[in-house]
């Protein structure tokens, strides 16, 4: 299944994309949110469709806006510096064991949305990246069992203000959490929809020139290693999401290192993830 | 007003303690969310408690449980090495500019709760802190206005595993939002139940024995510089919780270092923020 949220930024409702319709099922769920996936929400939307033919469902139009295929979850974690040769552009160290980072909930934006350069920032990024939806609760999971603990996957670009991330003191979370940082979607997509996780092609362009281009193939650690480990620091909830890092090719890797501009145009996506575009606002642009 | 939350984890109910006596508001409220602040709810309480004698509310024994005095918010954003004397402690320089950091929510428990020590963990710590719950959404809010941004205060209990922190690679994240790290309460103060937010004395006891005795008048950040400070980095929700620091003491920078050990008792308070005590366990120990 591909789910998708559509609607007005905070009144999303919920909705499914069949052979590339998108139907609301808002009759029949109220949200994609923690609850939605805690109390078996994945399932009862498996035979909902299984029982209603798709013509019985509400079609919205291509033209409504999408938001983040889930709802503002309890916490998003993101894994740094997990492809080989995105450690390497960024002059660091191919780390030991996964890197964690996390951004506030308050940066989630749709996938078609604008990115909005925060004020004082020079030095604003991109990053294609794989997200991963958990879909129950998760604390001490062993790596054999952890793809069970996912409810899906999601594109998501991982903007990121460098000098807040890394020259501004602290941990790298002041450069990760700033509003419309967090683009997710066009829709999560549930386990079945994808062949093998460990071999999508990721890619982003800006102004159509090609930035990133990598694999899933590169992860230095795999999503259960991932889920397993951030388990061991802390308890995931329904719906939470994790980003499992971005291949090579971000601005701050360049030389020199390039950052996005206003009206700047973004576009990315992953094999099966779909693709989703941002235009650069700066703040307080309309 | 002085606002509790009671009850079993997960079902807790809004209160008030008058007078030292607790009472039972859940006819009136829901909960002490973010919908709540969002809404005026802390207008509405007052409206409440000026019209009804507490003798007409229903009254809440003192063995009940307390929660956190605030449901779990969007975000625990935390300032590191906010007192000179523990950044002193710690071997760290005094910070140019706020430490921030997360705690997943997850951590959240009640004021009197057990702290668990995770698997694997020999370097549980302990940080008394004064913490900042938000009122209303707080976006690039000047030093200022700041203070009007503030629901109330609440004593935590910044509890940090010093290994998962500072050994495991990356961000301080790891280490901060272990399970049941965050006990806070045992009530929000609104701000005019403090006299002086920035002469309060603040102290931490591990099984009797003084370990933290500090001033908040020792901020090198103060309240309203934090606050503006974090929102330039992201929005801050109704709700949302800013632990402003811990003053010296703790057991990383004893020498040697002492950690907290199961069935060690941790009691701490603030001026006018009441106390809590919480009893440390193993992981899985009942």
């Amino acid at each position: 299944m591909k789910l998708i949220r559509f609607g007005q930024p905070d009144q999303e409702k919920p909705g499914v994309i069949i052979d590339g319709t998108r139907y609301d099922v808002s009759a029949h769920f109220v949200d994609y949110d923690e609850k939605f996936f805690a109390h078996g929400g994945l399932e009862q939307l498996a035979e909902l469709l299984r029982n209603v033919e798709p013509g019985h469902l509400p079609v919205v139009p291509d033209a409504v806006r999408l938001g983040s295929p889930v709802a503002r979850p309890s916490k998003i974690v993101c894994v740094g510096l997990n492809y080989a040769d995105h450690a390497r552009e960024t002059g660091a160290a191919t780390p030991a064991e996964p890197i964690l980072f996390m951004k506030s909930t308050t940066a989630l934006v749709g996938p078609n949305d604008h990115i909005v350069i925060p004020r004082n920032s020079v030095k604003t990024d991109w990053e294609v990246e794989l997200a991963v939806v958990i879909g129950r609760k998760a604390s001490y999971v062993e790596e054999a069992d952890a793809l069970s603990y996912v409810a899906g996957y999601a594109l998501h670009n991982d903007v990121s203000e460098r000098e807040f991330q890394i020259e501004r003191g602290g941990t790298w979370d002041k450069g990760k959490g700033c509003d419309t940082f967090a683009p997710i979607g066009p829709w999560l997509a549930t386990p079945d929809e994808i062949r093998d996780v460990d071999n999508l092609r990721l890619w982003l362009t800006v102004n159509g020139q090609q930035m990133q281009d990598g694999t899933t193939a590169e992860f230095i650690f795999r999503i259960p290693r991932l889920i397993s480990y951030i388990s061991q620091f802390m308890t995931l909830l329904p719906g939470d999401v994790i980003s499992t890092g971005t291949p090579a090719g971000v601005g701050l890797g360049l030389k020199p290192p390039v950052y996005l501009q206003p009206d700047d145009v973004v576009e990315l996506g992953i094999d099966g993830l779909g693709t989703s575009r941002q235009t650069v606002k700066a703040y307080g642009q309309d």
